[in-house]
């Protein structure tokens, strides 16, 4: 059996945001989409001495840029290969995140998704399955659903119901 | 007429994330120190290709992993080397941040500081002056108070009130 | 001279929100709006009993309603009857703010206002002028936008530019 | 079976918050506290004309207030009396909370707990289990650590372990 079609366009998001060479790349070239159904994604990250703070954890602002991005990757999870522009993100630190070798793992599910605003909760846990940190990201999409390569997915995110797009 | 002993330490600081090579250098190695009292830190960054995300802006992570790094500084600028871990941090973003070849200021302000916790904010500017987002960081600081590297400063951070670091 | 149109303006929004008999008039029935020009608004709350915590300061839920409302009320002092609906609100407590007798002072400053989307901040001071909270709030308010109720003010808020409503 | 001692317990620091007659029970007078078990408690709100704002539904303060509050609830049902102070509070709106007569529903959770602090997560649904907001909550508990009327539960919350108040 093949992979899933919702998994598969949301690792194409993924992989127009490396072919970018922006911020996402920079930070985390490395990062896995593990599995994708619509409105949930999980990721995975080893970590690398680039991402780290001066006492050898996880940064923050690593762990915030990811907030962001699989956020936005949770709403692409929807099938839009647009995902809007972030009005509000924020994260808690319960735990240092992991030193080098380690894996950091986020999982990013939409909460709510309308017309204009979309909602996303990432949650990051650690080799242990120990909750690391989570965060919060609101999105204004209103610009942005409906956008060409935007493309409809079953309710479990194996096939599509509509393909828009090429 | 030298340069404060304040922006010297804070500039220190800095310098030391640098030479870490983890997430800060890996996100804006040309971060400049512009000015350092105690309590208050203004930076500026060039925005390079690297900085953005898809649509050609800056990406709302690298925003964010300034409000964290530039809270942290601005915790420096009081004097301490270590700058403690952080609770909670969050951002607003309110219009695009700039492009490449545009420069975007952040200035960093300690609004508390006991002996447990640190609070700071962080407002970012374009070139035109306009406010383009804004961020709130806490850090738990309870363990890093008296570090060996700590200094203090004269009210106006031009002179060291005790050295008590190389 | 006579009261400026935004603050008479900016009063009556809240004094809809007395007449409607909910949290605002539950919480700070006694709430008093200072000043309004467009876009900015101080208020002051003598703190009273029903105001407090266990411990006898007032209580952050208290200070997260005003964030709320006077964030709120900074986007009425634009002219607006309809405010929108709250999507993000979020407030930092750096010291306690205040026991029976003390006044609490919040200022709310709308950063950012487009079509869709309104943010605003609100610091809260004590008698002392000291800080003691800040908090951010960001609005839908793409439906309240052509209420008919809403006017347009000068710049300095003196006067209505075009008297929609009676 | 009688009901177990973390319900009692969390029970009994909900009724201290009564008895002050603070800002808690003017604006939730009739919360019930449903269930608790060492860092998670539910509990439940039937909404009332005084928990509205102008549009009828839930005030998003009202949601805020309660957000602090469970928050606070479910550091208690760890076994404090006294819950620390909040250092950041937040909140996501997803869509309206309720109307006169609806119950909301909320959920606190620790997600973690030190010596110096505590992080919570509130959800909220409504009475048809649909998410319709959540809150993150951070306190500062390192002076409340140690008082007098703490207690510490069996791992299920059933018993007392050491009972070392009356």
């Amino acid at each position: 059996m093949g992979m899933s079609a919702c998994l598969r366009f949301t690792r194409r998001v993924w992989h127009s945001f490396v072919e970018n060479k922006g911020h996402d790349v920079q930070c985390f070239p490395n990062l896995e989409i593990l599995s994708a159904k619509p409105g949930v994604v999980e990721a995975s990250l080893k970590i690398e001495p680039y991402n780290l703070n001066r006492v050898g954890t996880v940064h923050g602002g690593l762990i915030m840029s990811l907030t962001d991005t699989l956020g936005s990757l949770a709403i692409a999870s929807k099938g839009h290969f647009m995902t809007g522009v972030s009005t509000d993100v924020g994260t808690s630190f319960i735990k240092p995140a992991g030193r080098v070798g380690d894996t950091l793992y986020g999982k990013a599910v939409v909460t709510a998704m309308g017309k204009s605003l979309a909602y996303t909760r990432v949650d990051f846990t650690n080799d242990n399955g120990s909750l690391v940190a989570y965060g919060h990201h609101t999105k204004y999409i209103g610009k942005s659903l409906s956008h060409k390569d935007n493309v409809e997915f079953t309710e479990d995110g194996e096939n599509l119901v509509e393909k828009k797009s090429a």
